[in-house]
């Protein structure tokens, strides 16, 4: 006798990247950021007094919601913390789709949307991307039809790296009858000349939510930290009624504050990885790698005809770097690279131009 | 328009207790410990390297699962670490009860279970409890005929304080056609005298989960850190598929395992607190209140004849003395006292005497 419901008997777990315990191995296959939290997490950190922990948090974490409202021009009403962007999938899937309705998504896409999909018991619609990893012109009509209630779409893209703009994600919302979520896990990396801006969006559309995350730009993925943002009438249920009810702990809000008060640090570390990406273009560019253009902190990078991207994937791991294999259609002669620091991408060209030479 | 499912959009949020934020006021309202957490605690969140946060947490937290595995007897795969009692009761409704399918509970209880079963679209089956707050012999036919597949029982009752014996959940467990999740929120206060002991159930009965928390006995409410106990059947899927993929943060699986190794420091609070009990029970007993036997670290107590709960909690309110009042059936005439340290209880034992005079 089994007590799992159904769909979960029948689904699959996420697969993690792996974390290796080791502090030789170079990480280049999680997209955490290769720079450290702000000195000022630290701070607040070692400051902190345990015995605050003695009582329950601030249920809704609203000064970190003040601050987080004051950076993107709104209110506290349109925002709700969670515990890291993956806490804000499930509460949107918990709170917006019905068992047995419909999810869409693109494909490729996040691996970990059609998992918390079928915990839902949601049926899953993908769409696949063009060539250039577009949406077809269809995507809309093709979810409208399947009764999709909500849909993910992850911008800048993952794994491709390419941004859709403002523009293209203000027609899909118009056009969708269900909710768009835009995952903007990478949108820190957004080179500031593109001018990608979506918060205005929330006040043209209400079916769009933003998740943000403290997990890439801030240099804190161990923490678990992300964020909601929409308009009020959809905060409101998520906030009151789906999430659990202190689901960020002192700590946590404490060291988010700390973090995002350092605007001036983690825009540097941003810059720092937009320099970096380029020189790593340039350098996988001269060894025979194609990539799309990334405005992520990774590269969806093609080897060169002849050179078997799995292969290459275990060289680099013989050798201490580790980097992300997909083994799913479209994607197997690929290889997803995060951008390290200058010397970790030293390394890995290195070691790339001696496994494919 | 509303994008809400039907079921969210029909139901309400979960009422916290009160969270004062100065610190004038004695918080005798959410059953927080009245002692910091160890020392060991403090050390570890000092000597933490916020560095560290940059990559993801140990997925799985197995180094704590050890701890606690060989802390109840049992093994890492019969463990699954949560944020906060919480997760655990949500991730056992999302786990393991069908959306429309039927939840029991007893009737009062912790208020926030029928509002995760809401969440799930469950039907809540309450049953009520007797004066002696036990159960009617009857209860689990009634969940079997109800189709219930999941039964949530705190034990030492809330908001009672009542005890039931070991014996009670094995005869229970094996009557229930669905999962018994047995939750030891305040077990670690029961008197050792009791010789409570639930794990051993688990080697008797392939339907039982048993819920702890960090929160209450080692006084870290605010840090949210819980955990499941159960056969591997049944910890398996809430560990690899339903669960948030990295739901430990860092901070918290250092700071639980710290907490967890200074066993001398939590079992000497427990029985401080237990000694409180003890006094406040003889304090109120001599006041005129009567209340039942209580093996947790509050009392439910009711005022002598002529003195209204509702307005003796907010007398209290008025002498920034919170406790807990509930607006129903059953316990409109009573309030749910946290035992504190034995100073703020000779300060309630004052304010009351002088209330009710």
């Amino acid at each position: 006798m089994t007590f799992e419901r159904d769909n979960i008997a029948a689904m699959q777990g996420y697969s993690y990247g792996e974390q290796p315990s080791d502090n030789l191995t170079i990480k280049l296959n999680t997209n955490e950021s290769p720079f450290p939290p702000s000195p000022a997490v630290q701070q607040a950190l070692t400051s902190f007094d345990a015995a605050k922990l003695r009582i329950y948090p601030n249920a809704t974490a609203d000064p970190l919601r003040d601050s987080l409202a004051a950076g993107h021009g709104v209110t506290r009403d349109n925002v709700v913390m969670t515990h890291g962007g993956d806490e804000a999938l499930r509460l949107a899937l918990t709170t917006f789709v019905t068992p047995g309705a419909a999810f869409g998504m693109a494909d490729p896409s996040y691996s970990l949307y059609p998992v918390l999909a079928q915990v839902q018991d949601a049926r899953v619609i993908p769409v696949s991307l063009n060539h250039e990893w577009q949406l077809p012109a269809d995507a809309a009509q093709i979810w409208n039809q399947q009764g999709v209630e909500l849909t993910c779409i992850v911008n800048p893209h993952a794994p491709s790296g390419r941004l859709a703009s403002a523009a293209e994600l203000d027609t899909l919302a118009g056009q969708l009858n269900g909710l768009l979520l835009i995952d903007e896990a990478y949108a820190d990396f957004v080179d500031p000349a593109e001018q990608y801006q979506s918060t205005e969006l929330l006040k043209k559309h209400n079916n769009i939510l933003i998740l943000r995350t403290f997990s890439k730009g801030y240099g804190l993925a161990g923490l678990r930290l992300g964020y909601l943002l929409g308009n009020a009438e959809l905060i409101q249920p998520v906030l009151e009624k789906t999430r659990d009810s202190y689901n960020i702990d002192h700590i946590s809000q404490a060291l988010g504050a700390a973090a995002y008060a350092d605007q001036a640090y983690a825009e540097h570390t941003w810059a720092e990885v937009r320099n970096a990406r380029a020189q790593l273009v340039a350098g996988l560019g001269q060894l025979g790698f194609t990539m799309p253009p990334s405005q992520t902190n990774f590269l969806l990078v093609t080897p060169p005809t002849g050179t078997s991207a799995k292969r290459l994937y275990q060289g680099l791991k013989a050798k201490k770097i580790l980097v992300r294999y997909f083994d799913a259609p479209g994607l197997d002669d690929k290889l997803r690279i995060t951008i390290g620091t200058d010397e970790q991408n030293q390394q890995l060209i290195e070691a790339i131009g001696q496994l494919i030479t």
